[in-house]
């Protein structure tokens, strides 16, 4: 396991020498922080939604973030388009079903996602995951309020069913690819009270998806990195808006010594 | 006025238990802000201006948020049909006329969600409502520069018009339901210095529509713990970029001790 | 010389005198800091980008920013509309071709606007101002990764090309009108680390063409404020999170002796 972990510590630096461009499409409210931290891990973020160019610009990036967080019928017609792209071009997908559940929209708009295209890494939290697999749960706005199966039961159906790795964020974060799981339980609770945390993540799913070789130590480490950098954050933080700010401080300071340091990543 | 006042207080604790979802149809230049405060308070944010979903995620709201700041003819649309939903299920709306008076379509859009609608709550500045009103203001683009008239007469013209509350922000806040008349003396100068701040101020009217009885208190309860947040933030912060920060540890940080102590709120 | 920077402090008097209003139609990125930043400078932001309401909106302004981050076909042509308008009643326009070069959409939409309006200053990156006049370069989403040619003779041939003042910022700024070249050393690395600081030096550059009376002169002074803000901003900061609002308080706290005592200004 220990090999394993020096392995996601070296994403990082690849991240950084690399700069892959993390093409977003994306929901409005978090757009400026999801930008900023995929700069602050060290990747070249950029959100463009415009049917007319999303194959263009998808094509010269190392990883597609989609995220449906404010979307309209439009916004996922571009997603799709850009989607089908990176699949012929095997730029790996993330998708964040911000708010599947709480609308039919959302929910129907996830799962055509999901079949249309293949997603690499689903990254939501339980009651999101748990709606599009059928497990009643419920989400309220973009809250995940209840889940009647433990985050790991809903993980690895989602797994299954959807054929790509599954990452179920919370006080304990889950990872499976439907075969092996992991779970990490780096993180802090100030994490949970800014908005779009878990969009944030998802944006260094992606960052991580750009260089690493699965997409199941991808989302691992990527969640490993965001985890540990709230818990940086969190002590010289006043509430909510400071640790916004200190977060990403502590997102672009990560190094693979810290990360070897703090990792609370175990295997199943 | 000492048992109103704590029953102001009385209803952050009551946000803070039930966590009502607070769904905004909003600007895109402020979202972040008012998400982030929406949850500092203690409620839920959720946006989401898709015609196709609004009226399914205002039903499991407490609130309605309705902000003209970045308006279009389509998101005008989305605005009435959720909230004719939410006038059908008794969910409370407020409305921020942002920049009313500066063209005719934020004017005529924000008349036309007053007629059409229940609005429970008008949250503007002076020349934003008095533009409303048909008193001679002048709004430069979604900033008050002059109103023929003083605050509390535009407030009350407007509250009988409308028949709805209405509260003004400003140095001193009016709010009045047309009969009842509170000023809050709450606040600090550099409320003025960021952009949105009025806008959280309707996030958080908005927050307490969810769990008081009427307009009238949660409009006051509303802007007097926003302008407590700002006098705790300020002398915390080196400008405005900080401020901003501290203005959302402080309104996360608000407890019903505080409200009490440094209230300034009377009426008329 | 000496006199010239004197005179762009004294720009920054007259700003925060006449607050103008700075009518933007740009990007969702970076809207919140964009506007913020226009506001701690002294000038009145309004994003609006409806094409029911440019018109009418940009009248009232003192300058127009039109800034293509993340556009679409529709708000490219409320930008012409806007535009049109503005050279109607000479209130000047500052264009940000953000990403110029990595899609023909943005390549094409950025000419476009060029050709049909008259820009009084094109703010932007080395490649993305290479790409609009045909010199090799390499934009990778909307960051300037490569350009064939020096910053310097780039800026002359768009200059000279487009008939306009042009500002390629970088480690070094450099600003022409085709006929005299001023080069702003202020700055800092932590701007390129933020998102969004090119855009909010074109806002800047818009609230200086409010009360300049040239385009050169205004570009200059507003990157050397930008510039210096960063300097100011960068070592109160522990990275690009708190940077980020130290950036905005140092730019609300600027005034002239400052301004005189750090620019790093020089002329070819």
């Amino acid at each position: 396991m220990n090999t394993d972990i020096q392995t996601f510590a070296s994403y990082l630096q690849q991240i950084r020498e690399r700069k892959p461009l993390v093409h977003h499409i994306t929901n409005m409210v978090v757009m400026n922080d999801t930008a900023n931290i995929t700069l602050g891990i060290g990747a070249l973020p950029v959100m463009a939604h415009a049917i007319e160019e999303v194959e263009e610009m998808v094509s010269i990036a190392g990883a597609l973030v989609l995220n449906i967080g404010t979307l309209t019928p439009e916004q996922i017609q571009a997603m799709l388009k850009a989607g089908k792209r990176a699949n012929e071009r095997n730029i790996p997908i993330v998708l964040d079903p911000v708010g599947a559940g709480a609308t039919r929209l959302r929910t129907t708009s996830a799962l055509q996602l999901l079949e249309e295209l293949h997603i690499a890494v689903l990254r939501g939290n339980a009651s999101e995951v748990g709606a599009l697999v059928g497990v009643a749960s419920e989400t309220r706005g973009v809250e995940s309020i209840s889940v009647a199966a433990e985050p790991e039961v809903v993980a690895r159906k989602a797994a299954r069913e959807f054929g790509c790795s599954v990452a179920i964020t919370g006080a304990r974060d889950v990872i499976t690819d439907g075969e092996h799981v992991a779970y990490v339980d780096n993180g802090h609770p100030l994490l949970a009270a800014i908005t779009g945390s878990g969009c944030m993540s998802t944006s260094l799913v992606g960052a991580f998806l750009a260089v690493a070789p699965d997409s199941f130590t991808a989302a691992t480490a990527a969640l490993m990195a965001m985890g540990i950098a709230g818990e940086i954050a969190a002590p010289k933080s006043g509430g909510p808006g400071t640790f916004r700010s200190h977060l990403l401080d502590a997102v672009a300071a990560l190094n693979s010594a810290t990360l070897l340091e703090r990792q609370k990543v175990s295997f199943a």
